[in-house]
Order: C-alpha cells, then sequence, then structure tokens
C-alpha cells in the first residue's frame, strides 16, 4: 500500500501515521521496558543511524517520545498520552467486533442446530 | 507532518495508515452507524468524488470497509476486524498511560502536602 505523501496537522492523525510502520512501533515495545539510547534503540534493527534518526523525528513530532534530560546521553523516553487518544478512538468501535463475534457465534449454532436436527431418530 | 510515500504491507501498519487522515476516520464513523453509498459518503465532505474514491480504496486494501452485494448500488458497511487488532496493539500500552497519571496524583498530593505542612499551627 502507497502512503499518501500529505500533510497531517491534527494530533490523532500524527500518532497513527507514527503507529504505521513496524520499526516504529517495535522502537516503542522497547521503550515500553525503559529508556534507551539512539544506539541502543538502532541495535536491532539493520539500519542506518540516519534512519533510525528519522523514525525517531516522526515518533517525537507525534509526542510518542520524549528527551532525557542528561546533557550527553539524552535517553528516549516512551510518551503514552497519545496512545490513549488512539486506545479511546478505536475503542468506539468495541461493539463492532464483539458484534461480528456474536453474528458468527449465532450462526455457527444455528448451523450447529441444523445439524443435530438431520441426524436419525434413535 | 509529512508522511513517506513508503510500501506498508503488513496489516496493522495499513490499518493505522488508513485511520491516520481525519476524512477516513469520519468515514468509518459514517460507516458505523450503517451502510452507505459513495454519495452518500460524500456529501458532508468538500470533496470531489474522484478524492472520495481514494479515500475509500485505502480503506478498503486496509480491509476495514466492504462493498455490499446490490449490483446497483454497492454500498459500503464497515468491517471492525482490524479496528479490533489495532485495538489490541494499542492496549498493550494501557498501563503506561494509567501509571503516569498516578504519578502525576501521586505529585498532586506530595504538594497538597507540602502546602498543609506550612500552614502556620493554630
Amino acid at each position: 500500500m502507497v502512503m499518501e505523501g500529505k500533510t497531517t496537522d491534527d494530533p490523532l492523525s500524527a500518532t497513527f501515521a507514527a503507529l504505521a510502520d513496524p520499526t516504529r512501533r517495535a522502537i516503542l515495545a522497547r521503550l515500553a521496558k525503559g529508556e534507551a539510547s539512539v544506539t541502543e534503540l538502532a541495535a536491532p534493527f539493520d539500519l542506518s543511524q540516519p534512519a533510525i534518526s528519522k523514525h525517531l523525528r516522526v515518533l517525537e513530532k507525534a509526542g510518542l517520545i520524549e528527551r532525557g534530560r542528561q546533557a550527553q546521553w539524552r535517553p528516549r523516553r516512551l510518551r503514552a498520552g497519545p496512545l490513549k487518544d488512539a486506545a479511546a478512538w478505536v475503542g468506539q468501535y468495541r461493539h463492532h467486533w464483539e458484534d461480528s463475534f456474536e453474528r458468527l457465534d449465532t450462526f455457527l449454532r444455528q448451523i450447529d442446530d441444523q445439524d443435530d436436527r438431520k441426524e436419525p431418530d434413535r
């Protein structure tokens, strides 16, 4: 799927755009365990330092990470606020996916009942 | 924020990329109320039919909408499955945003306690 090269100014769009990449999601998963330097974050990926820095900039602009205050090391740290807003948006649709499962369940039970009825009397 | 013009093949990235646009999120919000034709979906937006069709293609490729079977009308319908997966991914970070609020709460209580202690004895 080719993403559009368009401007996304609203925070929720920036959050979802930042999450639309497996490397960036992996970086957040790493930071969920504790803060880490850019070198530590780059280690598991076969990516250049500039490529990692670009991903970190996207995450930082979306407010999903922040830099620590230690002048030398500047570890990155997870900021979960935007994830809460993303969860709230997606969560609005919860009853839709729950309904789908209920419909499937009802359907499977109906098939089951029909099978039972087809069985010969004993 | 300029999004990168890159290929996202994994389903979760396609879902988040599709959600990274306010018009597409508004289309999903409309479809959450029931199926709708392309004309009905285009109505609230000041967008051309091709622009709306492009958004619908992105949503369809991400599996977030599907087309009804009526040959003439082909109404679009919400598919909530990918939203469930997105919610599950974001939900992993729940204790991070809950922790942040707890820390803020603890901090505010500490300030409150300090203020109490500063008050002169009566």
